[in-house]
């Protein structure tokens, strides 16, 4: 894409009321428009990256059996009452709405009863199970602390799975191939290095749950990391007990500020049991299905990422999300430069490869420079009059200081063989 | 897929208070699962769908230089105070809510105010114009007709594109190619035979407007078609003065029931002027930027091909837009035809076929042929050991009466074809 046909520009200044590091970047970047606290629009450079993101999990929920849905934003009261989590006292984060023709509405801010109430349509056997089911959907919580960028909003986009199996043990045995799937999604987004499987509280579900926290700053949670076990324990649960059951050693615990970017739960048959979810098994007998919830919340990944990956210049973007692959300058008005960046350009394009190509005529080469620093692409390619008197490209990843001139040839193997 | 793994089954019956056709076969197939009046949930097969069309729309707005976005549900009552259409008099399908810190916010029915106020952060000189912006979303409106089924909804997944543009002139060269788009749009999606560039009354914004009327008797609109002229003008501007500023004879005018599945409209300056976003053109002067909407319902569409094109057996999709292309059967229990059909059903997933293998052991071959006719595939491919006598495989289209035994080869190249 030419820089000159996106809208969007890098801007010096944020909302006032903006203090997180991730909306802060996010929005100086283009890549998120704040609309209130808690609610953000994205802006096209912001889509691309959720949409990698989305990308990737959906291949990861797919690897595991995982159906897609897309399910109601509006939910019916009676389901909801027959959990006994319609009532705000039971749930403080609810939005609900009027109906004109009478009766009250709630928006979704969690799936499991929606789901579980369209599959008793559809399950009656044992044959029919297990069943893992999952969706990408907008979801709107009443939350009153809402000053952590898109890490937490009132309004987010997410994935969760709804497991339904026939009993603990088959549930037991998905629940360790999610775990997988989880650290898998999360080395590849490029966050695998900072992010830990941790024991956790269960809430309102069971006694213990997983979590996956990202080590940062601007982490809400306290976690205690195991760097030998590869594994972490929330500040929560951390009890004698508990330590000894996970087999880790106290004075080997490090202590954390992280963010959590996936939970995953065992639900058990409480909720088919007051939805009527059963199933006949082999001699007929009744059973409620067996229930388990995986979440992932994809604007918080992304902010964590932008949290844990940041420097003091910009944003820093795994390849696997980046908007695009490389950020390609041309500098100066020189008529042969503009021509080969212009060559260049067309023939990444051709190749399939992702660029955005900052051909600015207006823009001074120190903006291009901190424009593309702030941006983060993985790659950035300089044409100039300099790089063509040493017959090349300068290439330099944003994370490195130096770039170095490469001839066309050798940037454009490089960029095919990532594309 | 393989049947046996997908969860849902087809049934006879359909909820009490259902009398659309769309509604009736799309629940019947397991497409869709009513949640309540005017609201579904998509199950597997009908977000198979949805992503088709929307694979499609995305394309042509890309096209015609769109660029997309996701902009937030959640809307600020300031924004849309300053239209004047944040009071229920004025627009009487808002659902709105109440923020625990105290406020009001509306759910979106619709993006003008959104877009609008958005680009009023990028957009200062003549050189940031034109722009064509959109996203996919779900829209939620207050209705308290919601008896069509998919065709009109309280909650509603959408693609609204706005342009804004510097001038009249230049939107109506804009205006003019979304027209050449959605018609495009409509003959990608298998209806454009039966869908009609509309003149139209221009509701709140402008005099006139165009829609897109699809012919079928369960069309909540009525429009007179002229077919040499391949237009039609909607019953509620039929005037002798419109009548001939179109160059329309009313003899040649045909009456039929239609369903609008798409509506583009001129904005004009009204909301630029309200929101204050202008610009600066060529000699320093302030203008405000000129306003355009355009707009599709993707389950309305969905809904509107099953109506138009089904038949007394069940749906019939289009290739385009089909969740599979082949429906492959097996019947019997014929251990030589079950693996030849595995078989088939293996290379057809190696080559990228999109096949729904019903692979069911406890369901009869009536069964199967009835379920495949109810669901619509474009393809029907049957291996039993009468094909396998005459050494081939059955293929019937949905819309041909009786098949005929083709080898695999022959089979294998005409889906691979149009994978």
């Amino acid at each position: 894409m030419r820089q000159s046909k996106l809208f969007t520009k890098t801007r010096k200044e944020v909302p006032a009321d903006e203090t997180s590091k991730n909306a802060e970047l996010l929005i100086r970047g283009g890549f998120i428009h704040k609309e209130m606290a808690g609610v953000y629009s994205y802006l096209p450079l912001g889509l691309r990256v959720l949409k990698k993101i989305e990308g990737i999990i959906r291949d990861e929920m797919n690897r595991v059996g995982g159906i897609e849905m897309k399910t109601s934003i509006l939910q019916d009261k009676e389901i909801w009452e027959k959990t006994n989590r319609w009532s705000d006292d039971e749930v403080d984060i609810w939005f609900k709405t009027k109906l004109k023709n009478g009766g009250e509405v709630g928006l979704s801010w969690s799936n499991e009863e929606n789901f579980a109430n369209i599959l008793k349509q559809y399950v009656s056997s044992y044959k029919d199970l297990p069943l893992y089911l999952y969706d990408f959907k907008d979801i709107l919580r009443n939350e009153t602390r809402s000053k952590s960028g898109i890490l937490r909003g009132r309004e987010f986009y997410w994935k969760a799975l709804y497991s339904f199996s026939r009993n603990e043990a088959e549930h037991n045995n998905f629940y360790e191939r999610m775990k997988v799937a989880y650290q898998d999604i999360f080395k590849r987004v490029g966050i695998g290095h900072v992010t830990y499987l941790t024991f956790a509280s269960g809430g309102a579900f069971s006694k213990y749950s997983h979590e996956f926290q990202t080590l940062t700053s601007a982490g809400e949670d306290t976690i205690y990391v195991s760097e030998d076990k590869a594994m972490a324990i929330n500040k929560e649960v951390l009890e004698e007990e508990v330590l000894t059951s996970l087999g880790l050693e106290k004075d080997k615990l490090v202590e954390h500020r992280a963010i959590e970017v996936g939970n995953i739960f065992t639900l058990g048959v409480s909720k088919p049991e007051a939805l009527g979810l059963s199933y006949a098994d082999k001699d007929g007998e009744k059973n409620y299905v067996f229930m388990g919830s995986y979440g992932i919340g994809l604007g918080r990944l992304m902010g964590t990422i932008v949290e844990a990956l940041s420097d003091d210049k910009g944003m820093v973007w795994p390849e696997s999300v980046a908007p695009f692959s490389v950020h390609l300058l041309v500098l100066g008005a020189d008529e042969e430069v503009l021509r080969e960046a212009n060559k260049i350009y067309e023939s990444m394009i051709k190749d399939g490869v992702e660029v955005l190509f900052d051909d600015r005529s207006d823009v001074s080469a120190g903006e291009k420079f901190s424009d593309a620093d702030l941006l983060g692409m993985p790659y950035r390619a300089v044409v100039s009059a300099r790089s063509l008197k040493e017959n090349g490209i300068e290439l330099k990843k944003r994370t490195e200081e130096k770039g170095k001139i490469v001839s066309e040839t050798e940037l454009m193997n490089l960029l095919k063989a990532k594309s």
